[in-house]
């Protein structure tokens, strides 16, 4: 059992930690029996959680001690200047120290960024890290990216955002040959900005096994499952990602209002009760919680701050297969085939190759 | 009868004109018995059409006939140079010339404003114009510009879109002061793109009795309703549009699916049904039909493509409500009073006034 991943996991982030991290990593452990997990926090806040697992308390764990913790609305400059104990950047330290393969936070998003990529740097040949996320569509999952590490980007950035999409796609959804598409505001070539046209032509030119570059896609191809992977910056794509969750959420509450508006739609939701069970687990946000940070030089996975322990777990889950998966090798090993940090390189190359 | 407004209707846009135009110009005359309608399109196949309708046959309307149409599909600067007789361009033309007060087409959008903006021209002191439209929210509607019009935006473009988007709010929901809010992908003020924090600069400068700039926004605040206008580039208004009606979609499909999983489930949605038609009213898209063109010197409405006789009727009467409002004329108010191109004259006006 000690051939699996080891995962430093961030104890102190995130809306209900400690107690999510623990029962998180007591699930995930049920899950992956192999995993080894460094919990960084609060001792005396952590030991009496960990007595009450099942698992992790038996397990080959580690406690690192530290009673400082990043908060949530802390600014990312603010917390990578004052936050050298915090228990986030303790556990990004495991992995610069090679004692971890990964890192996993519930904590604030900016300063886990900001720190992972402070500390893990970014892959040799990408220039810009990705925050990547799964959305649930009407044909299964998509991937997209970059759901708000960059405002600004340029058609570079997008095709590196691309590739590593892609090889997180083959990952997870185990497809052979993803399909790639580019966000945009219509499907025409002579669409949208310089950026997302720029890397039109270079993806329009790539010709590769490991993926199909399929054009532009449009906002609501999110959630039909139009293509695998969706590359965008991390503005529009910020915007779609909470659009869509907050379009859910108020389709959720008018629903709720529906079911409670007369005693014969009382009992018809008691009826349908089982059915809808069914539809909420097909949108369960933690089913795909675990916004993944690509483009560093190790890995790093960010977990909803709001999240309940099974969501934790499914975010130790990602950042343990893409460690079994070698996902940073992946990415090297693309970036060196298709170019290394530029969208000339990789058109000229890929020509080459096909 | 002859006070209300006289509306130019292009007969032939959409994909099911022209029987939903002629159908959705009787339903706004049972609204607005005062309209005065012209219809613009291929007389052999309106005239059946309009001898059917009750109130439309009995007005004093106007055909002007065309036989020719602007594809759905046709790119902007081609139905600009080879569409001088389409019934789109015949409709816009009718405002130009004064014999109407505005326009409304469910034609092909990048044609209709490429020909509205070289037709009407800009509204003077505006600099590009945007498309609005209201949103479904938890608490009542939103207004959100600009949803395509522009992919890159400046601060001062921003700023434009923020006064031209109270007005209109103002307007359609009968607000005295609405909120307004700059989407981005984060509420601090560091955050976002240049753009952004160049209008945000100068909103928080403005003291408006008419609108009040309360900072920024996210993707979710939009379905929640967390302000009454929200302002953003046409490439992420767009994207946020369209993941918006993916998502609805989604849900709604897996919706369906789940009625149909059992019989429990069947049975519990006939008791649901009249509580789960009064939510599908709240999200209908028709009631939010009607996305206008605003910065123009002249009323120019977009109806969904896709949309019914409904759907086209309402954006009738969204059309002539700003023809009753002086919508033109507020606009150019503002905009001399807070400054007429320039983000810098709006802050430094709006100091000395308040």
């Amino acid at each position: 059992m000690v051939d699996g991943p080891t995962l430093a996991l961030d104890a102190m982030g995130g809306d209900h930690a400690p107690g999510i991290v623990v029962r998180g990593a007591d699930i995930a452990l049920a899950r992956m029996p192999d995993l080894k997990l460094i919990l960084v926090g609060d001792e005396a806040q952590l030991r009496p959680l960990i007595e009450n697992t099942k698992r992790l308390a038996n397990s080959d764990f580690k406690l690192i001690h530290t009673d400082k913790a990043v908060g949530a609305s802390e600014k990312p400059s603010v917390a990578l200047r004052s936050g050298r104990n915090s228990s986030m950047r303790l556990a990004i330290n495991q992995v610069a120290d090679g004692e971890a393969d990964g890192v996993v936070s519930a904590g604030n998003t900016g300063a886990l960024m900001a720190m992972s990529k402070f500390v893990l740097r970014m892959c040799p040949g990408i220039e810009r890290p990705a925050i990547a996320s799964f959305f649930p569509t009407r044909r299964g999952e998509t991937c997209m990216l970059d759901l708000g590490a960059n405002v600004d980007c340029d058609s570079e950035n997008l095709v590196q955002f691309a590739l590593m999409g892609e090889i997180f796609s083959r990952m997870v959804l185990g497809l052979s040959r993803p399909k790639v598409g580019l966000l945009n505001v219509g499907s025409e070539e002579q669409k949208g900005s310089d950026a997302v046209r720029g890397a039109a032509a270079v993806l329009r030119e790539t010709e590769s096994e490991n993926f199909e570059y399929v054009g532009f896609v449009e906002g609501d191809d999110i959630t039909a499952g139009t293509v695998d992977v969706i590359v965008t910056d991390g503005f529009s794509g910020n915007i779609a990602l909470k659009t869509a969750e907050g379009t859910s959420r108020m389709i959720t509450q008018f629903l709720r209002d529906a079911f409670k508006s007369s005693w014969a739609a009382r009992l018809g939701y008691l009826l349908c009760r089982g059915a809808l069970e069914q539809m909420r687990k097909r949108l369960d946000p933690r089913r795909y919680n675990g916004a993944v940070f690509l483009g560093l030089n190790g890995i790093s996975v960010k977990s909803h701050g709001g999240t309940d322990a099974l969501g934790f777990a499914n975010a130790v889950c990602v950042a343990a297969d893409m460690c079994r998966y070698g996902f940073l090798e992946k990415v090297k090993e693309e970036i060196a085939l298709y170019g290394d940090s530029s969208g000339a390189n990789l058109t000229r190359q890929t020509s080459v190759a096909s």
